[in-house]
């Protein structure tokens, strides 16, 4: 079941943040303000998160906001599953959830940085294999020889 | 002379952002928003302005801030000069000292993002000019028809 972010949640998202072996821990604190920025601002465009939800656990979410200036792009800023559970296509049902909300809203695109690192072989193999292109590429971005990879998938309606 | 805003500069910017006959109202709104933003923020990394002053006037500014997750990493969020001073390399002049502001921060890229469309004809041959290069582009962006081009600088020390 995926479901708006409801405040209660928080603590759940901030242990499941924790436990990603992959994120430094300047993203974790990002991944962190972008989740009280979406409890504070609800229902404004800016920040949408969903949790997917299993056996009444919180099993990962996905934070997702109107890029301004455009009428019709969406950034996914997070799509985040609890490190216990990988490999079970959550990850999966909450990009199909995140590209059906830019369908419910009338958007064209979906975005997606990510990073050319090793660590995030995974997460680069994920988009490829569902169907996103690369719209960008700029080296040396995040720090020197860890470039920005931007994952695009033009949305049909 | 270029310096930073100061707080009595801001009506200023705001009759030059409301001249300027290729920016939409979303786009004059926003470049509000981020003036408000850096005077409110002085000091931290986010929206940093700088006015170029001219005979005691404000005649253009530039909005600069550092992309979060990057440790090197600039966006030029605004590049302005007044409309009826442009074509005396004010806008050249901004740009230089946004390229040294990176510099002195040791940073290594600077982007801007813009359009394709063709009130933006001037603002692409600025930016080829002063020797920079399409480092990503996005059709159907702004809005249909309406493309990101994003322009960057490698910015050497």
């Amino acid at each position: 079941m995926i479901r708006k972010l409801q405040a209660e949640d928080r603590t759940q998202l901030i242990n499941i943040i924790n436990e990603i072996k992959i994120f430094s821990t300047e993203e974790k604190n990002i991944a962190v303000e972008l989740i009280d920025e979406a409890l504070l601002y609800q229902g404004e465009d800016n920040y949408n998160i969903f949790v997917i939800v299993d056996n009444e656990k919180i099993v990962g979410y996905h934070c997702i906001g109107k890029r301004s200036l455009t009428d019709g792009v969406y950034d996914l800023y997070w799509i985040v599953v609890k490190e216990s559970e990988q490999g079970k296509q959550i990850g999966t049902k909450l990009l199909n959830h995140a590209e059906e909300f830019v369908r419910m809203n009338n958007g064209r695109w979906l975005l997606a940085e990510t990073s050319s690192i090793e660590s995030y072989d995974k997460t680069r193999n994920f988009y490829f294999r569902n169907n996103y292109s690369v719209v960008a590429q700029i080296n040396d971005f995040y720090q020197l020889g860890n470039n920005l990879i931007v994952f695009g998938k033009y949305i049909k309606i």
